[in-house]
């Protein structure tokens, strides 16, 4: 059997991968009058003199939401709520079980921002924290700027940020790996969307010396028609040279190459292009942009993909499951720009130097050392921020 | 100690009462590509193609969504969404542990009635089944009514329908004991709110000859001026002779009191009025219209209350896990006026003639076939009815 009937064998077995459990035990009548009445008054009414401790006389202080909209479901595209839920359970799934995090999925039947963005502002005080996910841009953008305007409580678009952070760390060994400075270093990153934007971002903040982005128009500049408003904010502080021209123009001397975007645009010859002892993410799924025997053959030191059969997997299962335990640890209102960046060097800084090679550039998925590392940087960006 | 400090510090070490597990063991890659990508778009796949396999692919299948606005939480009130979670989770504790089915606590932050049926409307695919809770009247009947007519998913208001579900298998079990049949019997209801409204429609089903409905305006009379819509509704179809007056007017030559209102309205003296072998449901919370003694006192022959201190505990927890899991089984689209009546049927039904005494017209919550007698009824009705 291969993967695919495995996992529809799977799925038909499990009837749902999350359940919800009791944590009180309800089997005689005083415990029920202290769960339910007339006992369950009391905390009812602690909380409402002082709403914060909702967070400890029930689950918020260790719930998430994990909601979507349906509308960019892996690569699957707009499936709708219904068909969105298997991966919503599974995200679930993988916060219970790398970070002990509670976590209920929610689809949201809305293609409009304003509603998704109301509905979720209000069922808000249920949660702890929001994590959207699937949700296509560059509605993602909107949807998530305006949760974060009107809740006190985290959101974090695992799409853009998770992967972000994961590729920040990957990028941050690599350069370790290749004997490179972050400040030296120029990234090319092939897909202007929702995790190309974000990556970006989180790039500039790891101070690397250029960034060009590319899309299907090709190079993002300053002044170039074809872009959102989001490419254009990128475009005004990256490609500080202002080229112009396609993707294997911009690959040209880069240092690092990542992709978002769709299989099979890399070619070796592209990847030849590129400075000494290049770096590849190719994180196209489940087809990448490049394979990695040909990438090595264009001469890449360091390959990395999204897939568990090649060495250097890129997961975001890296980086939700701690940024989250953290935020929620330290009752973080927000996930900032800072936590994420010391995310990405606490998932780097797993590895000692001597673990590191070129086809080990991350921690294992697996690993428990992750989501503990993580969490601790976000915990301590709170503390240092005085969130 | 008493149960109110067992009860803060017995929430104070739950740190909520629900929790999130994974049904799905992720120990290695392997298993990560069968809960998680690349295996889970095959499930995905499947239910986009037909939505009703999400009942089987997903959780939905076993899963209730509690919610509440948190504008009528036990007798606190208002208190908003935060301080009405630890009832709602209790909810879902009890959904679990006596019916086996998974349910989730959500507190809407509105007043707003088309805004609260607008979200639960959106986050409806998520779930198998809505349970409405502590909702406050009249908005709870249009909240129900609208979220009946706009999704295809079973909506119960317990506070309404649950109460009228147990309180009429009470007064199914009552009258055997009281030696008198239904068709020959008078009740008055005081408390023409959500429960005692829903009590009223059930009895009308019961084939009950007549109901008296009182309300802080007195015995509710067809041209009143004093009733809300759902009120006048009621009045319509009770109080056959167009009596008028006070409670101690209604209760004159009653067979049955309800009481859904306040602590102390009734007198020994009231409850001497009624008819022969008289039996008085005193549930208001946590002290009764009437303390058990002093109904007895009046000459009450069977007597109940919402209280597990005394006989008789009128509880929806007998109603509400059955319901919700014959109609997950079932996928029933809705929950009936009939299947309310075989409930209270399935429930009443439960003792034997020989286990029937005046301090024993109902089985214990904890006794296990409740939950399975009510869950086949519902199924039994979905099965006459076509559902």
């Amino acid at each position: 059997m291969n993967i695919k009937e495995k996992a529809i064998l799977a799925h038909q077995e499990w009837k749902g991968k999350i359940e919800i459990v009791s944590r009180a035990k309800i089997t005689n009548r005083e415990e029920l009058a202290i769960a339910y009445t007339p006992g369950v008054a009391e905390p009812c009414k602690l909380i409402e003199q002082d709403p914060s401790l909702s967070y400890t006389l029930t689950r918020r202080g260790n719930l998430v939401a994990v909601i979507t909209d349906g509308t960019a479901v892996l690569g699957l595209g707009d499936i709708g709520p219904e068909a969105a839920m298997p991966v919503m359970e599974g995200k679930c799934a993988l916060f219970k079980e790398f970070a002990g995090v509670d976590a209920f999925p929610i689809c949201v039947n809305s293609h409009d921002v304003d509603e998704i963005v109301r509905t979720i502002e209000l069922i808000g005080p249920s949660f702890g924290g929001i994590n959207l996910e699937d949700i296509a841009a560059p509605r993602c953008f909107e949807i998530e700027q305006k949760l974060k305007e009107k809740l006190d409580i985290p959101v974090f678009h695992d799409d853009q940020h998770g992967t972000a952070i994961v590729v920040a760390a990957a990028i941050i060994n690599a350069m370790k790996v290749c004997g490179k400075q972050l400040t030296d270093m120029t990234a090319v990153i092939n897909g202007a969307g929702a995790a190309g934007i974000a990556i970006g971002r989180l790039l500039l903040k790891l101070q690397v010396k250029d960034i060009i982005m590319c899309d299907i128009g090709g190079i993002l500049y300053e002044g170039a028609d074809f872009m959102n408003p989001a490419q254009a904010a990128m475009a005004r502080c990256t490609n500080h040279a202002g080229r112009r021209g396609n993707l294997a123009e911009a690959m040209k001397g880069a240092d690092v190459l990542i992709g978002v975007s769709k299989p099979g645009l890399v070619t070796p010859e592209m990847v030849a292009s590129m400075a000494e002892r290049p770096a590849v993410f190719a994180m196209a799924n489940p087809v990448p942009e490049i394979l990695p025997e040909e990438a090595k053959k264009g001469g890449a030191y360091v390959v990395g993909t999204g897939r568990s059969d090649y060495p250097n997997q890129i997961n975001n299962v890296l980086a939700f499951p701690g940024i989250f335990k953290g935020a929620l640890q330290a009752r973080a209102k927000d996930i900032t720009e800072e936590m994420k960046l010391a995310s990405a060097y606490a998932i780097a800084g797993i590895l000692t130097d001597g673990e590191l090679s070129p086809d080990r550039i991350l921690p294992d998925p697996f690993d428990k050392r992750v989501a503990q590392a993580v969490a601790q940087a976000v915990v301590g960006c709170v503390e240092a921020e005085g969130l």
